[in-house]
C-alpha cells in the first residue's frame, strides 16, 4: 500500500506526480489509456501532458483499473478535470472509498449537478461523515509547466484540521514548492472556480484590443468580485476573511490565470473575443477550458447565494446566452470602478 | 485666464495634456526647456515624451515660465517628477498659489523630507489654509503610451468634496478615459507611490529568473501589504476601507504597474535583478524611476508608522543597503503565503 495515489493523467496530475515523487513517494496513479500508461512506463515521460517531465518509473505504480488504485492507496488525489468526473467515478462504491482520505486537485464545478468536489462525493461515497474527516484541497497559482521547469511555486493545503494540512503540506514541499496551509476548504475551491471564469474575461479583454491598463482594472474589479461571494457564502461576512483574500491560493491564482501565457482559460477567452465561436475555439485549442462550464456552474449557484457579480455573470452571457463580447465588455466597462 | 495649467513635460504630463484638449479645454502648459516648448509649438508633438500624440497647437499656451503659467491658471496640475520638485518650483511664493487649487498627478515621495505633495505644497506655499479645500490628486492605472493609443483607461480622482472630484472627474472624462471619484487623497498617494517600489521587486523577480507563478504570489502579497500600510496609518484600522482597496487606484495601479512592458519600474528592477548595479540600471535607461527615491522614503515613513512590511523593506535593503538581490528575495520567498 501507498501513501498516495493519483487519479487523472492531465498536465496538473503529471505535475502532482513529479512533486510527490521528486519528494521520495512512490505513487499510484491512474491513467485510463493503455497507450499512454505504457508510453510512460518505457520512457518515463507523460506523452501529451507536460512531456518535459522526466519520471524515476520506479517510483510509479501504473493502473488503468481504478478500483485497484484507490484500493492500494491511502490518500487519493482526484486531478480529473470536473467535466470527467462522473464518467471517471463511475463503478466505485462507498466501499472503495471506506477509510480513504480525499484531496481535490480540481478546479471545476461538477455538473450538472453544481457540486464541488466534496459535495459530490459525500453525496455519493462518503455519506453520513463529515468531509472535514477526509477531504482536503490543494490549490495554488501553480502551472504545471513552471513545476516541470522546477520554477518556485507556492501551493495552499486547506483542511479543517490544522495537523493534517500539516502533513499533506509536508510531503508536497520540495526545493521548488513552497506550502502554505489554511483551513478554508470550501472558500479555496469557489475561487480555483471563479478565477478561470474571470480568466476567460482578461482572454476576452486581450481579443478585443483592450490594453494593459484596462486588464488591471477589470482584474482588480474580479478580485474583489470574487472576495464579496466569498465573504457572503463562505466566510460570512467577516470582512477580514476569516481568510486573508490578497493570498496565494486567491488572489495569486486569480492573477497567474488571467496573466499568464500558460493559461488555457486565457486563451479560450482570447479567441473569442477574436471573434471565435464557442464551438470553434474549442475545436482550436481541442479541450474544453474548465472556466467554460464553471460560469454555468457559477451562474447557478450564485442565483441561489445572490452576490453582486456583474462581471463573472456578464461572461456567463457571453458564453452561454449568445450575448456578443463586445456589447458585454461595454457593460462590463461601465461597472468597473 | 484658463481653467487648467500643466506644470511638468513629461510622459504623464503630456498624456494629461492630450485628455484635456481632447476634451476641449485650452491648457497653459509650463516645459522648462526652450528647444522642446518650440518643438512642440512648431509640430504638435511633445518631442522626447509619448511624441506619438498630435497637438491641436491652438489650444496649448507654452510656458517657459512658471510663474506666468501659475499665475494664468485656476487649477494646476503638478506632473513633475518628485525628485525635480524642489527645484522647479523655487523661486514661486505664497502669493503666486493664493487661489489656486492644485491636483496631483505626481507619483512619488519629496526628498529629502519623505513628503507627499500636499505636504510640501502646505508648507511652502499654502500654510494654514486645509488641504481639503485646495487639493486633488488623479491616480490610475494609466500607462501614457495606452493614453497616446487611446485604450480605453481609467482614472481615479480624489477630493475631499465630492463636488470638486466629480467637477474634474467630468474635465478628465473622454472616449478613452473613464474616471472614478473618491475622498482617499492620503490613501490614493501612498498607493501611488508603494506600487512603483512593489513594481520594482517585480522586475527584481523577473530579472532573477523566478516565472509567472511566483510572479502571482509576489503580486498578491505586494497589494496585501500595501492594504496593511494603508489600513495603518490612513484607514485607521476600519478593515473594510473606507475604501475597497481591490479598485483601480489601489489594485489595479499596482498590477499594471508589476506587470506591464511599459512600466519603468519593472524595467529597472529587472536590470537589477539581472546583476546590474543601480548606478548602470539608472544610466542604461537615462533615468531615475520613481520607485527607487520612494524605496527609501517609504522606508523612512515607515520607521514611524511601523506597519508589517516585509517587502518593501527588502527592497529597500536591496537598493540602497547593498542586500543581495538573490539574497534579498531568498527572504522574500520565505514570508509570502
Amino acid at each position: 500500500m501507498n501513501h498516495y495515489g493519483i487519479l487523472g493523467s492531465g498536465s496538473w496530475a503529471t505535475a502532482i506526480a513529479k512533486i510527490l515523487t521528486d519528494n521520495g513517494h512512490t505513487v499510484n496513479w491512474w491513467i485510463r489509456n493503455d497507450e499512454n500508461r505504457r508510453k510512460l512506463a518505457e520512457r518515463g515521460h507523460n506523452p501529451h501532458y507536460v512531456s518535459s517531465i522526466s519520471f524515476d518509473v520506479n517510483k510509479l505504480r501504473l493502473h488503468g483499473d481504478m478500483k485497484t488504485a484507490v484500493a492500494q492507496s491511502e490518500v487519493l488525489i482526484i486531478a480529473i478535470p470536473s467535466a470527467y468526473i462522473h464518467d471517471a467515478l463511475n463503478g466505485l462504491t462507498a466501499e472503495d472509498f471506506r477509510g480513504k482520505k480525499i484531496i481535490s486537485a480540481i478546479k471545476g464545478i461538477i455538473q450538472p449537478e453544481n457540486l464541488l468536489l466534496h459535495q459530490f462525493m459525500e453525496r455519493d461515497f462518503f455519506t453520513g461523515i463529515p468531509y472535514a474527516d477526509w477531504y482536503g484541497v490543494v490549490t495554488g497559482p501553480c502551472h504545471a509547466e513552471e513545476v516541470a521547469a522546477e520554477k518556485l511555486s507556492y501551493l495552499t493545503i486547506s483542511c479543517a484540521h490544522a495537523e493534517t494540512a500539516a502533513r499533506y503540506a509536508a510531503d508536497f514541499s520540495t526545493p521548488y514548492i513552497k506550502t502554505v496551509v489554511n483551513s478554508d476548504v470550501d472558500g479555496v475551491q469557489y475561487a480555483a472556480v471563479l478565477k478561470n471564469i474571470y480568466a476567460i474575461g482578461a482572454g476576452m479583454a486581450h481579443g478585443l484590443d483592450y490594453g494593459d491598463n484596462f486588464l488591471s482594472v477589470y482584474i482588480a474589479n474580479a478580485a474583489d468580485e470574487m472576495a464579496t461571494f466569498l465573504r457572503k457564502l463562505v466566510w460570512k461576512n467577516n470582512t477580514e476573511g476569516p481568510h486573508n483574500y490578497a493570498a496565494s491560493a486567491y488572489l495569486g491564482d486569480l492573477l497567474v490565470t488571467c496573466y499568464s501565457m500558460h493559461s488555457r482559460n486565457r486563451q479560450f477567452g482570447n479567441y473569442i473575443g477574436k471573434g471565435y465561436s464557442v464551438k470553434l475555439a474549442q475545436l482550436e485549442m481541442n479541450m474544453v477550458a474548465e472556466g467554460y462550464n464553471a460560469a454555468k456552474g457559477m451562474h447557478r449557484i450564485n442565483s441561489q447565494v445572490g452576490a453582486k457579480m456583474p462581471v463573472a455573470e456578464t461572461i456567463y452571457r457571453i458564453l452561454w446566452e449568445q450575448l456578443p463580447v463586445a456589447d458585454g465588455f461595454k457593460a462590463v466597462e461601465a461597472v468597473l470602478v
